[in-house]
């Protein structure tokens, strides 16, 4: 198969990091061309990074010159699908266009989720929803591919292998880790030895795509049955690994065997299709009581090319028909990148890239 | 009024500082005696403590001379009131000896919290709970009064003033400060940038103590009412301040603003009979958007004796008939010592020491 | 004696909140005025300043209206000292224009501190230097004086005591605190659990201003007296105090008794003039093995109002003439807020304000 | 070529994790023997070992039995070389009757490092000292290999390649991380936003080794050869990687180009016999003006083998006859492990190991 060419958009900050770093020597995709703002633009992708995410950035993309994203020159280049960590103010409109103008867009940005014609995809969990682009392009242009935020991405690996119980309800706090906020999201002196009971906006994202996300897609559109979440979201000091504490109320009693097999046992549409960045275990259960941490598990996946794809889950318990448990998933990989590049793997496979 | 003499044991741990550091210059009580382990026997407290709870130790205390908590020596000393800062391990026997030899025992230990004749009193929300001491002592003799695990103080103190909208239900998720684990109790290798998803056996003691601290004294017993607990419990990188994460479900649906009201005007009997150490606000409810915080918040109360006694709420939100929001508690201040030392006072007040 | 008005510039930034806390209730001066940048004009002083100094802002304070630093209102209104936290970008034009309009200046900026007819004064250290301003001033108007970085401020009280054993050489390498870089100076992913061996342009700034501060006065000018300053800095992940370890010269070659003597004795002009932020000790001496500690000795210093104007030194090593230590200085008071309202008090004494 | 039997003591530790994971398919050696305290004997390694060094435990290594370490026992199964990451304590005694019992020992222990038949070897400095060894052995009996303190490991490494220009005095002053202490040795407490400057014994090892390590051989003796060393330690809240500013005074008079020069160009023996934990620059120097830093740095080496055996430099200045650098060395691995394991390569290429 030749490779997809590729466009990254915002791929200077962490998450556009992840994208650089990802789709190095990936089997399906060649990256193209890199944009960011205009305060990066013309600089070598070495300068223009303050890169952060690994020993040092894979080999020949240091040197490829950051662009503006023109959809005219993406198009002479040959790029067909776009990745894009762009912010969610910026989004909205340069999303659009490129979509309009036949790209294949693949975001990590706010901007369209709540939209009924984009889906939110996470395609362990709801590959599916992928329909709901049929909506946007009649005439074979491209298309919008959005993923959710990233508690919610671990939020919904965790409930998905649950939903044979019948969900009825769920809350979750997190301890959010410092690399969501973006390379310079949290001043140290806030944080120091602190935590801060408040993200903007993040409890009502989490309350809304987790619905959408474990939706039921139906007559082109997808139905939230009514499930009931209760977010509460604090910063806390850690660099990578949103931690969860959820507490989900079934329909049924299941044992706690049957809990941990459900969890444990999960495979989904990417295991079963062996696309590239999926993990060969998407929830892994740990043993350990003190299980999942930031610091030794947020990395958890196999192979290497899904590192930080997994979520890991552990302290499972049982009080009448609630489950308590704890889940860890890699905020700017699975929460971001990963899933995005997921979700086009996914695209890619089914032909819907051509 | 002249002073009651009081004891301290295990005056060298971080609770048994906060009681050495309030109990200075207080107004009912007179330090005559510091006891702690074998280790520390025989030394002045200067050298046997490893100061860490405020710039200096009190004038006068660091040169009293640590001894074994023989009670023949403690009585002809005079001391009548001892506030413990025993390790539950070695708490059960040497308390219940003491109580029996006629000496009244304020405990921070776990050891009797479940005894249904030792009261868990957290004086702001329970001081009717004393009554229990009765079966202890039928004929003069001691007694021994517990307060809560240091968690269960703060959010006995947020579900209080909520308890005339009819509790149901109550979740609770922590992010307790690593003094909540004793002078060295967490290696640094283990904290540093992490969150620890497990407290031994600190859920447990979340769900039963908050029932019974919450329950209704009737007949001469506490009956916990049946409401429902459910935590869980992490260790994050903090000093002081447990920030606990809330969801209280009510049987009435009152408005947001009967909430704030309900937690901002609450006032308990320490309040009315004017304690030493009782805040003039027990509740406060902050404003901004990102409070409650350990770092700012966790010296809350006035006056300056009181500091670290009221709880900093914060983040109020409803939805339906569940009320979410954060509260800090400073733990080893009102979640330990504080409350010991406000409930001995409560007793002086009563004439319960005589 | 009647208070003199005085204004305050930059006062929402970190020095600027120090300013305004230390200035409460101060027994020479009357905070008159509250200055900041565009940003803040306008806004009551407790919405303009991100509070992060204490507990809470000093009553009356919060409610003064941040407003331009123009001449003829501060005139009008009778200030006629004005404490500058000015960014050194504004301060160099602003804080000379004042001077020539007559206005007593005292600042922290780093913009005049070469200038041969400022003075950077310490005053337990250099209280004659002060005599440069005349060069500045020949009728009657106003002057500026300057105090040193904060490093500095806390290098030169740990030489001065031992400038009679012939000081030849100092290296200094530090540990410096993130509010030494500003209220958001450091993000949180650049500095948890890492060091960063770079402060841009403090290295320089200690070598020469180390110099200067310990140069001789006479004739009207300052002459550096060629001791070789070499310093080496890193930021570090703590809140306040800079730690620095130090290792000095000496033409001679005292017993180490000899030299905690000197540090331990140490007294200047402010303690013998009893000015009320001057520290009884400037210079402590800790004996414990692992002392100064920035957590538990940044606040160093009696009476109350002296509060972090005091340095903590220890682990004093002699090698042959070389003499090793640690010394902390609290960064944003005695290097920065404290030390500028230091110089006034001495200003006020001897009668340069008029 | 067979591997050699090796045994590993001391196997649960932060040093004896790092042995386990870096002798994990190693070329030249097989790990036969896991030994530790009595606490972990008759445990599979997987439980005895806290385990904290990298994703997993390697393959194969958790479910090796720990044993103690019976000279017998390891002698029928064949092993050759012990790695030993034994506690000072204990070394001595243990360590010197398992060479006279035939065994080579490769140790991280600090016990004989100053006995003059045992060579601190750092071999890309000294390989030359490996010849001490004869000393202790005449009749074809074991030995003792000491490496040096981690701190040292990096500060002869940055030493050496400056040798030429004659080195005069050397001042350094340490930015040491918590894991340098062992997996328990900071309480999260003491060192949560703050620095000690105090490293027990710390100071005086890092004088005198540094001495030895760069003597010079001859007649079967080291000469230390004058080299004046001044060290001053402090623990900083890092995991791993200390961090070294650095002070030396030269014969010479050289260009900064000459220095980044000869630190750039430096290789040394096990570099020309291509050992396998050799690290193919083993002196990196950083361009960026703020590194080298402990999070970004401490894994500098390629191949991955040789992960962490290189020290990053940087910041390099000079001042006259004074060079002033920064120096990070993982001192886990180049400070610890990876020496011992590096010497024992050498030893095998020499054929001193039969």
């Amino acid at each position: 198969m030749n490779k997809i060419k590729a466009g990254i958009l915002g791929c200077t900050g962490l998450v556009g990091q992840q994208f650089v770093r990802m789709l190095d020597r990936h089997p399906f995709f060649e990256v193209a061309f890199l944009s960011a703002s205009k305060k990066s633009t013309g600089k070598r992708y070495s300068e223009a990074a303050d890169w952060v995410s690994g020993a040092c950035i894979p080999a020949g993309m240091g040197d490829i010159i950051v662009t503006e994203a023109a959809p005219g020159a993406m198009k002479e280049m040959g790029v067909k699908v776009i990745f894009s960590a762009l912010p969610s103010s910026v989004a909205r409109k340069t999303e659009r266009n490129l979509a309009r103008a036949g790209f294949f867009i693949f975001t990590n940005a706010s901007s369209f989720r709540m939209d009924p014609d984009v889906p939110i995809v996470i395609p362990e969990v709801n590959s599916d929803h992928f329909e709901l682009v049929k909506a946007q392009s009649g005439d074979g242009r491209g298309f919008i591919v959005a993923n959710s935020n990233c508690s919610v991405a671990g939020l919904v690996m965790g409930l998905k292998p649950l939903s044979g119980f019948g969900l009825r309800s769920v809350a979750v706090t997190t301890y959010q880790a410092l690399s969501g906020a973006g390379r310079r999201g949290v001043s140290s002196l806030d944080i120091l030895g602190n935590v801060i009971p408040y993200i903007k906006d993040e409890e009502e994202k989490i309350e809304r795509e987790t619905k959408k996300a474990l939706g039921q897609m139906g007559d082109g559109f997808v139905r939230d049955g009514g499930l009931e979440v209760n977010a509460s979201c604090c910063r806390v000091s850690t660099r990578v690994g949103h931690l969860e504490s959820i507490v989900v109320e079934t329909e049924d009693d299941p044992e706690i065997k049957a809990v941990i097999k459900a969890l444990e046992s999960f495979r989904g549409i990417p295991q079963s299709m062996q696309l590239p960045t999926a993990p060969e275990r998407p929830v892994i259960v740990a043993n350990e009581a003190n299980r999942p941490q930031p610091v030794l598990d947020s990395g958890a996946g196999v192979p290497a090319r899904a590192k930080g794809m997994a979520v890991t889950v552990g302290r499972i318990r049982k009080k009448g028909k609630k489950i308590n448990f704890f889940l860890l998933v890699h905020n700017t990989i699975r929460g971001a990148a990963g899933t995005c590049i997921l979700n086009a793997e996914f695209a890619v496979k089914k032909s819907r890239i051509k």
